[in-house]
């Protein structure tokens, strides 16, 4: 890939902790390849959010949103449905965490280990694998790549959580502990995860782990 | 404030470049005061927006929101009402851009030098200059405080946009044009400003005016 820009696409979920993506990790991200020299490619399914959630009283809202219409928040407008996604587009990518992760691309978050995966989630990771791109994933977001890639035993970290940590394993993966800003590397499977806001953490801490999965995306991407 | 944890007050106006504070830059300055070892303490006040963007098509979407309860996702939930600031609780503020800050807290996009402030950012203003404190504003943000100190002749920037400019210095502010990561400080006034996505910037260009806006703010609290 020398003297090419490289793109990292980044897959979006929402926009906020607790019903999309999370903001920090999701901007960390988009920090951290922009600092990289690479270029960032978010998309986002074109579905409506499980539900909406109040970010200030925690309580259920109501409402119906979009998920790549609130992506395109986080996204400056510059996003596209997931259902567009080729693994030629892009030479890594990337899922930050936040509950729209285990939410509206998967149902982790209701269901655990008994989760499904949505369809265009699951095809843009079997794409992606198959051409031999890495994939990274923050927080719980390493969840999904847990059932996905769990029967082929990835190596993955979701931070220290017990229970967690339990239901991925319960999927086949390998879970091994972190510490904020560390990641866990599967050479093999080209997986990337670190564990950011699934540790209580600083927003200082939380750069540090989206930087060090972007670098190592893309170390695995040359 | 030798040994003391520094407070930085951030003043967010929603959640999203066209309707509420440009995410980057809000997320850019929270770590900006993460990486100084300093605390956020944010706001926002309990209003609705002025309308709702649809951030995919730029079309108005007919939903109504509320400026506190979207700025909540920005900081997770971690926000205060505008309404109970006091200047004993920071020690410096920033207000990032967007056009939320032109819109939400103030009515200068769509009125120019015939804006209006909302009273709580004026209140809010009014009682850290009174204190001696420092004010910081990125991106578009700098027109509240031509609006607010323009009389008493503040030197600021909003980057190199000449109608922007020209509305700042009707309302008697002395306008500096600069390029990305620049901040313009005002030392009598205690005020910092940086254009941010006033210009064409990378992610990484927006981070380093926020870290400048910040490392300045700090200075001028000592």
């Amino acid at each position: 890939m020398t003297g090419k820009t490289m793109r990292i696409g980044v897959v979006l979920a929402g926009c906020g902790v607790y019903d999309g993506s999370e903001i920090h990790e999701a901007v960390c991200t988009l920090l951290a390849i922009s600092r990289a020299g690479a270029e960032a490619v978010c998309y986002a399914p074109d579905i409506d959010q499980a539900h909406v959630v109040d970010h200030r009283t925690g309580q259920e809202s109501g409402e119906t949103r979009n998920v790549l219409v609130e992506s395109a928040r986080i996204a400056r407008g510059k996003i596209q449905p997931l259902s567009a996604f080729t693994a030629e587009a892009v030479d890594a990518l990337v899922i930050p965490g936040g509950f729209g992760a285990a939410k509206n691309l998967s149902d982790f978050a209701f269901k655990g280990a008994d989760c499904t995966v949505n369809p265009e989630v699951v095809a843009a990771v079997a794409l992606l694998r198959a051409a031999g791109k890495p994939i990274g994933a923050l927080c719980i977001a390493p969840t999904i790549l847990a059932a996905l890639l769990g029967q082929q035993g990835v190596e993955l970290t979701i931070g220290q959580d017990t229970e967690t940590a339990a239901a991925v394993e319960k999927l086949g993966a390998r879970h091994r502990a972190t510490a904020a800003g560390e990641v866990v590397i599967d050479e093999a499977l080209k997986v990337v995860t670190s564990p950011c806001y699934m540790l209580e953490s600083t927003l200082a801490e939380i750069a540090e782990g989206a930087e060090n999965t972007v670098k190592a995306l893309i170390t695995l991407a040359r």
